[in-house]
């Protein structure tokens, strides 16, 4: 109460947006580039789908808030589910919540072989080019963010959130068709990912029936790697 | 009130956090990255430099409220006298500001040949290398501003804010070495950067004395350009 007399103080009549916080959280399942959404069971939007979020109070931070959030809502623990995460933007247009102005804080992540305990009608994961009708400014937010990714994955280790900890060639290659919608030429896919230098062989081996074993690699570092600039 | 009131009624007992909005203004003067700064008239840290920023009330966006903050604060016009403007994070830790948690949303902008009317004692342009001492989290944000800047250039056109709209080879440059801090070979920069495709020739020249006319190029487009994946 006292602080906020404060801020009264400081800026009289001063009246804050309401302040969220929003998830979008890729996984790859079966080489499809999937979403987390949940099925709202209130008003505004009640039965669409959406992204989690919620309230960000004063005095805890928004990923502070994001990991409660989705913690209470779908059992995703930002702590340990989740292999590339950052802040994605803030959307702020005054009428994007018919309560009033919302402004949320918007975080991206990735998972790989991502399963939610309870996963079902209330919240799932749906394949982005295959979404349903969502709430709010959603459909705009996960378009932006498959965007960002789709960038950054071009000149960063951003994949590496999208695969096992150790992995073959071939599967960081599925990793990008599967966000870039499109099929890349193996041989040149393998000599331009190897020259960028973020990846090492594990020294093992990946085998699967009949073919021959595939050499297994991980990434150098478990932090965002910007790829040199070509000058 | 009634918006209020509605908001209590969906989430009791919630309060929001102070929101604000801040700037990074980059130019290039004399080959030296600068960075607009304020000094604070009031209190906390009365006296000691900081971005240019403020509140951000309920019924305005970001933007809306940075353009009427800038202009009111230090004459800046956003609409007019920025090249490259993005939104570069949203701050929050608890303890930032000594008033109570205020979250700030905060944008990088580039301008080429910024004066601003009255820039003095109250406000001007310090270089990024030699910082005055600086209020609340603002010279971690400068960092991350620079570093978020010193990538982006590496993968995309956002150097075409830090120069005129037509501009020499060696302008381009001259730029880029200001934000990276080192010195590029001539030769090896000028084709890679044209290899790129950002640019292209306009026809003129750029006549200086006693060298020979350098041709002057523009960039291809007005909009963030992501340079092309290496695969």
């Amino acid at each position: 109460m006292l602080l906020l007399v404060l801020i009264m103080d400081i800026a009289p009549g001063y009246r804050p947006p309401t302040l969220t916080v929003d998830l979008v959280m890729f996984r790859i399942e079966r080489g499809v580039l999937e979403v987390l959404l949940l099925k709202r069971a209130a008003e505004p939007f009640r039965g669409e789908w959406a992204l989690p979020g919620g309230y960000n109070a004063a005095g805890e931070t928004t990923v502070e808030a994001l990991g409660r959030v989705v913690w209470d809502k779908v059992g995703l623990d930002l702590r340990s589910d989740v292999g590339f995460f950052e802040q994605l933007c803030t959307v702020d247009t005054v009428a994007r919540d018919p309560r009033g102005h919302a402004v949320s804080v918007v975080y991206l992540g990735c998972g790989f072989g991502l399963d939610l305990p309870g996963g079902s009608q209330s919240h799932r994961f749906w394949p982005v080019d295959a979404l349903p009708e969502l709430a709010f400014d959603h459909a705009e937010i996960i378009a932006y963010a498959r965007q960002r990714l789709v960038s950054k994955m071009s000149y960063s280790n951003a994949v590496s959130g999208l695969v096992d900890s150790t992995f073959t060639l071939s599967q960081v290659q599925a990793a990008y068709e599967a966000v870039w919608g499109r099929e890349l030429d193996k041989r040149n896919f393998r000599k331009k990912f190897l020259s960028l230098g973020l990846i090492e062989e594990t020294g093992g081996f990946w085998a699967t029936g009949a073919h021959r074993p595939a050499k297994l690699y991980r990434f150098r570092s478990s932090e965002l790697e910007i790829l040199p600039s070509p000058f």
